[in-house]
């Protein structure tokens, strides 16, 4: 049975903390409106006078606002992408001000559905609004006005952090000079679907799960979290990946057992992914965020044509796609390349030849890095930013 | 919790039965020892005079013995490969003697996991030895013994079927004529391995799966079962097939629901293959059947040298992939048709051009069938069967 009291996914780490939608709830796509709702997020570097040098990165699925920290909070290791983020780096803190904020619906300090509950002083659980996409990017949208930021220079993520790009691009095209979105996908799959069904599956027969309420039962539903965990985790990798890194080498041992503990290190390296991630994530939020990426289709906002969510745009954009990524593919990203060239928009797009699969996108990549800097230079000379 | 009680699964359908193994146990390649032990098995056709036409399939890992009859005793549907199997079909039951047996470790009869253990009266649970393709073979090898074969015509199977057919003729080639290994490899990827893993750690992680001692807690772990069920489905698909069967399109709705029930069409189909499933497997079987299948490597039965598993050997081989698997893709299958060429041996080889993924081979693919139906032509005709 479930081991951790709650307050373990909890944490609520350092950083910075705004309250938004107490005068105006914040609207959702459901119909239903949120507020007051809290904003967890962090900045690196500093905004200029003209406030002209502002990056708003998104994170993944089970990323969160610690981008580029030396020492994540909850998990002791650097930010998700300090290898793309930093003094020097190509996005680099010394020349930008880089915010980025835990999204709607998250676990590491915006409100999402372990947090209270206003009108009955409990854990939502299930009675959190089910959000979108759509509904994190307008949350989004309110911090970057609350720190009086009209126009970012730049949005950027991968994964789930790419649609928070293009939905932004798509809803608020003034406020986005140029877009990067990394490694992703204007639709969720039918196999991206069925993927997230099994994890939420899994999360849900727990029953230790209570039907989201697990939090007034003082546990968590840990075994069907870190089999969801697993289950996603074969997805981010590719097949040459899992065969570099692990192929059928045995663990510690030199033999097969002929039983069930982890013979094989790859089985090793699925249960060590599974265990940690049911200590630094909560599973209502990974039902929530999910959710919200298998709602995510930006053409069925403009009628099924993906080019109208772009008509007009002045945004430049930058498409990356990995040439091993099976979960969003190159063939996915190029039709938003294909809507952003009927929409005649500025557009670039590079392939990055690699076999490290989806997860590519957070790994050592330098020809990723070359194109990203690239991208940079370009628009910081358009802009006119020093 | 698990509702069912395990005579629901436990259901030993029609057919016939033998009990092997009473005088001289079964060796298995752990170093324990099986028997008595009863393998179930159906037979269609009938046996020629010289017993030169039998032909021996072997099913994958969820399949069972009933393969060309009209009736499944569990399931009530048509057997898994009427399309192929049965009078004028590819493979002619009006003229050859079709055998196929539940597989050692499976849950159709075949002595498995559910079964009574006779040392102590209760059923093995994981008391069952932990069993390879290699032990599933020769306890078939000793059901063709038993019903007077000296040589199979052909062994033919899909996926882990697949697997047994290159065991057979490894193993015992002067017993193999002929042999069609189906969409299969000569080991498991890491890929899949993983893949083996979070099915089994959903199984484990369900709490009515007591240890594998749930028979004695009249319970099963069908939740467990279903989402280990739900994850190995999707990998039987292609994309391309998951995008035409269901694309995004909504389950009985025109909008979505914005909750958790299943609002897309995938998401549905997924729940309905977990729920069927539990119905008619047993979730040890399901256990030990994919460790079976995770242990599969015959190169290094072989000094690592796959090429040596078929030397010498005058079975006549014709290798089959389906160009949409990304389960036992055609570079796996390419494997072994180099290691057989390696080996100076009769092979020829067809990627089958379908977009179905791994199920094709359970499929309506009119190519392959005509492969096989030439292929089986060509082998009548050097085996001098009318």
């Amino acid at each position: 049975m479930g081991t951790k009291a709650p307050e373990d996914v909890a944490i609520d780490g350092p950083g910075n903390r705004v309250v938004l939608g107490t005068d105006e709830k914040l609207p959702l796509d459901s119909g239903a409106a949120l507020g007051p709702y809290t904003i967890a997020y962090q900045t690196y570097g500093a905004l200029n006078a003209d406030k002209s040098n502002a990056i708003l990165i998104t994170h993944a699925l089970t990323g969160d606002q610690y981008v580029a920290d030396p020492v994540h909070p909850v998990t002791g290791k650097e930010g998700w992408w300090t290898m793309l983020v930093g003094p020097g780096k190509p996005i680099d803190t010394n020349r930008f001000f880089v915010i980025c904020s835990n999204v709607l619906g998250g676990c590491l300090g915006t409100t999402g559905p372990k947090d209270i509950d206003p009108e009955t002083g409990k854990p939502y659980g299930l009675a959190f609004p089910v959000i979108t996409i759509g509904d994190m990017v307008r949350a989004q949208k309110r911090l970057i006005e609350h720190l009086g930021i009209e126009q970012l220079f730049l949005v950027t993520g991968g994964s789930m952090g790419a649609m928070q790009v293009l939905e932004w691009a798509a809803r608020y095209p003034e406020a986005v000079f140029a877009a990067a979105p990394i490694a992703g996908a204007a639709r969720h799959s039918a196999q991206n679907i069925a993927f997230h069904e099994v994890g939420r599956q899994a999360i849900m027969a727990d029953p230790d799960w209570h039907g989201g309420d697990y939090f007034n039962h003082g546990v968590i539903p840990s075994r069907g979290l870190s089999v969801a965990r697993m289950a996603a985790h074969i997805t981010y990798l590719s097949e040459a990946a899992l065969h570099r890194k692990f192929g059928r080498r045995l663990q510690d041992r030199d033999q097969l057992a002929y039983g069930f503990d982890a013979d094989f290190q790859v089985e090793s390296y699925l249960r060590h992914q599974g265990s940690t991630f049911v200590d630094r994530f909560d599973a209502n939020a990974y039902l929530y965020i999910t959710r919200a990426m298998d709602y995510f289709d930006l053409a069925a906002e403009h009628d099924g044509d993906l080019s109208k969510a772009f008509a007009g745009t002045k945004t430049r954009f930058c498409i990356v796609s990995f040439s091993s990524d099976w979960l969003f593919p190159t063939s996915e990203n190029r039709e938003i390349v294909h809507a952003l060239n009927a929409a005649a928009a500025n557009v670039s797009f590079v392939e990055i030849d690699s076999d490290k699969g989806h997860d590519a996108f957070l790994l050592d990549e330098p020809e990723f890095f070359e194109v990203l800097s690239g991208f940079i230079k370009g628009c910081t000379q358009h802009r006119g930013i020093e």
